[in-house]
């Protein structure tokens, strides 16, 4: 199993990025971030998850409670007033460590091999390692990030909301030189949360099944919810589940309509056969692509998630639940 | 047929979309605006095209050289030195007229009933127009652009050449009222230029069509090239050839990586069937979607073409290069 | 006299201006643009000034009713609703020309030698008639311009009024190679309206003077009004009135709290004295420096005014306005 | 003596920063950043500089190696490859602290009363100090900054070197609510270093008075030299020194000419007497001015040095040199 970091901001899809980690990880730890609730909710829901699924030998370190840069926004409109409305929860027994998020991040990276990072929430704590000590950049396997999208956004039209909060951030972990897969809304809105997903959880019938059931019944009351973090997680734990491309990606700091929108260079993928014009099949990818290639832009920089075997990802999360 | 007022830049592609408004509609007269090619060249261009096809009784008039902003980019890359590079072409008889295109476009609209304009090259002229004389808005019964696209450009990555040429013009005309059907790259990919439609072409015999094809044998010498500008008139002539929806299109100006960008806001397509994040059946359309709608943002303010019917696009094409 | 037309938003500075140049000038006609009020205030309120001083010889063209990118923005806070509050005024009995002023601009210069314009409203006529016929460019002798600033703004901390109004016309214009004299704030401060002043204005009692009186009753009621407009006249008419540095000046249009600032390198006037940051004695003018000098930045595009002589000023206006 | 941690990035001009606090203030520790040269270099220099003037026994901690977000820009230009030229010097014997210089800020602030932060360096650790403990901003007496300008850059022309290094950094500071006094280039330029001074430093004769005037030697070869760091020390030495404003100081992230520009509100101190645009005896000062006043725009958030007292700040230096 691999070594896995996992920085969140639990979030009723971060509960069952977590859920995935924990069991199909080496789970290293969890660092937290102010985003779809302020820091001091999203830890302590990180907590709760962590006792319910009966994993309280996993730490929790807080990390920003905020972007460096821009002031944070939330989304308590998607996860209601504690960032995970729905199930009731009593108080998680065990505390959040005093060390900073960051400072774990750092000093885990430097003195353990082979750490992957997964961040499922606002790139702040990420960004903020990176500039800290620089030298985590290649050390670190790889970095999985629901955040972003190919060709669209859902908070604004052009911006996903992890990025959208901190662009700042996104543009620094972009330029670092990590090895990025990009879980962006375009591959998880594949992933959509039905009544019949729902009621196969419940009926699984564990405290941690009814636990989730009740998150996905709060989290699905509005009609149109997306398992978007656990993507980035399950991407991991089995790579056949994820399509992608190998595509130059950038943010927009400056944009009046576009701050925050992760800049996907489509045009590798572009090909000349009628009624398709984005083509995973296109001969022009970059991983082969001859140098002057008239698609050739600049370099490749993230693995940009494309298509979802949904049949295997709710697999993938029906069986892991049942193992709890 | 329809009265139209063709705004262009030929540019190998402007001379189909120039055939086709001058069979299929009553074609008031051709204004050029420097894009595709400096304004010199493309209103020699337009005079050539219309002398091969036998229609030096439509005038052209010289509008804008350039951005009112912005300075000027050609695109020589793409249609050679002359903007139209491949065909051998005397000078044409017949010269461009001293009346400012926008002149013409203004006092044609304030005189003429049901004038719908189409646009294929940077919307300098048209924004212009508008600022002139804001009265033509009304007047006017539709705008077909080629420019933009629903989520991807072709000159950068997120912006297509026309757009980007003028953003500021583009800016003024998504917000001018005009009821506006957009040509995106999203849809003009959809109509490439394959070898055999070039043969197709040559093998109709008449001067026109082999004018027609000694063009595509230089544009396509590339290997990707695709008929953008014809695919504006060919949705005015037969609706039934594009497939659309009606979004909000909003023009990025300030951003570093995504000036000039067609802010496309999709959201409204988005669905939540497993593997299709993006649905012209989604039952959430601007059309008839209740307000309070999750999916509601701005509204919608022109009808984005989302998928071309190739056939019957390649069809309307020979059928016209034939009658000539 | 110099041949002059006088691109104006009236605006009660703007009479001022119209008074300066109607009697020291060849004034050759008015041109009217959407900015202190909308423009058929603004082109009643040109017609009315030239009424009240006897000149209805001169003819007044509407020119655009605002920016050709940017939403117009009127500042009835300073003028009232009229756009020009204060005197009473009946209906001017002559009528504004139906010729578009930016035509009028065009045909003008291209027509008659060594034409100076001054523009003390928003730049958009100024920019449109450049963009329609670039060679006027060459023709015109200079343009003064009201709008803009050294090192600070009026309308926001760092844009002036003009010039925040229509950014992309005033990029346009500076960028044009036109010589340009730039009365921004930072000079127009120097010419306060003293009660003083308005009581020397009325004392001469001819009716122009009582008509101006009455402007400045209304325009210095909030304590911190300056004729701004009628020192672009003033500099014109006696060149001794102002002291200038040559600087490179350009338009921030992408700012978000700088657009609209006309960005003003003042380094070449930065000094090594205590006690005396910017020094019109500086060595280091961009006149005389040397290549390479540590001061070189951007070729300078702008003659801008730094001192006013505000004795002559006042004697200027006090003596045209008796002169009526 | 006030309790002082000096962030700095020697550099010329912050050698004098140090000599001035070393002796004046109760030096906690000196923190570097990457700025004037790399952090490497001027960590080293940092060293070297307490080394020469027998301080030894105060540590020196690195923060950040560059911006969080943007690349590092470095002046060795200004500064020469060492980032400090001039003065032979030997490697110092102390070595840097292994703890982070953010880290150093973060501990010491809160476990010390009072404490007073001079930044002669991009903002960079301030500001992740302020992420990092957000409760620094209400526990530290006050930030004395070397950076900006209040109507003026030097780097461009709208953006003094340290801002422009790192707007992101700035933008935070100057939106947390610190006590912040900005000694900009306004305010610098008034302290140059004439060949008067280097001798009159030179003839003290001890030890550091002539390493000091080697420095100055070095610095002031390029004809233009100014102890802009010194000043923010001075400041907080003898308040008497400096006669500031306190107005609004907001930091341009987005503009093209203006990005890095500390946007300082100047419209309180327009006045409305002739030949005065700006003037420190406004009435309309932000101190005393009634709510309402039309002068009122953003609430002041920065004490901006306006005016330096030369001979007083000369005398100072001399006085402290003299004493080592």
């Amino acid at each position: 199993m691999k070594n896995v970091i996992l920085d969140c901001d639990p979030g009723h899809d971060d509960a069952f990025a977590i859920m995935l980690a924990a069991k199909h990880t080496n789970l290293l730890g969890v660092t937290t971030v102010g985003g779809n609730g302020i820091l001091e909710n999203v830890t302590r829901n990180a907590l709760s998850v962590l006792e319910v699924i009966g994993r309280t030998d996993v730490a929790v370190y807080p990390g920003h409670s905020g972007p460096c840069t821009a002031p944070l926004i939330i989304a308590d409109n998607v996860h209601g007033k504690s960032g995970m409305d729905g199930p009731k929860l009593n108080p998680p027994k065990r505390k959040p460590e005093t060390k900073h998020g960051v400072d774990f991040i750092v000093e885990t990276v430097m003195h353990t091999d082979h750490v992957t990072l997964i961040a499922t929430g606002p790139l702040t704590n990420i960004a903020s390692a990176i500039n800290k000590e620089p030298k985590i950049v290649e050390r670190v396997d790889a970095l999985y990030i629901m955040g972003g999208g190919a060709y669209a956004g859902n908070w604004t039209p052009a911006a996903e909301f992890n990025i959208y909060v901190d662009p700042e951030a996104a543009y620094k972990v972009f330029h670092s030189g990590l090895t990025i897969y990009m879980c962006g809304v375009n591959l998880t809105r594949q992933c959509p949360v039905t009544p019949e997903f729902i009621e196969n959880i419940r009926n699984i019938g564990n405290p941690t099944s009814i636990f989730a059931a009740e998150l996905l019944d709060f989290f699905a009351a509005g009609g149109d919810a997306h398992l978007h973090d656990a993507c980035a997680v399950a991407w991991l734990v089995d790579p056949t589940l994820v399509r992608s491309a190998y595509l130059n990606v950038d943010i927009e700091l400056n944009g009046k309509l576009t701050r925050g929108m992760t800049v996907t260079d489509l045009r590798p993928l572009q090909t000349a056969k009628p009624e398709a014009d984005i083509d995973l099949d296109s001969p022009y990818r970059w991983d082969d692509a001859p140098q002057g290639s008239p698609f050739r832009g600049h370099e490749p920089n993230c693995h940009v998630g494309m298509r979802l075997d949904y049949g295997k990802f709710t697999q993938l999360l029906l069986d892991t639940l049942t193992s709890y």
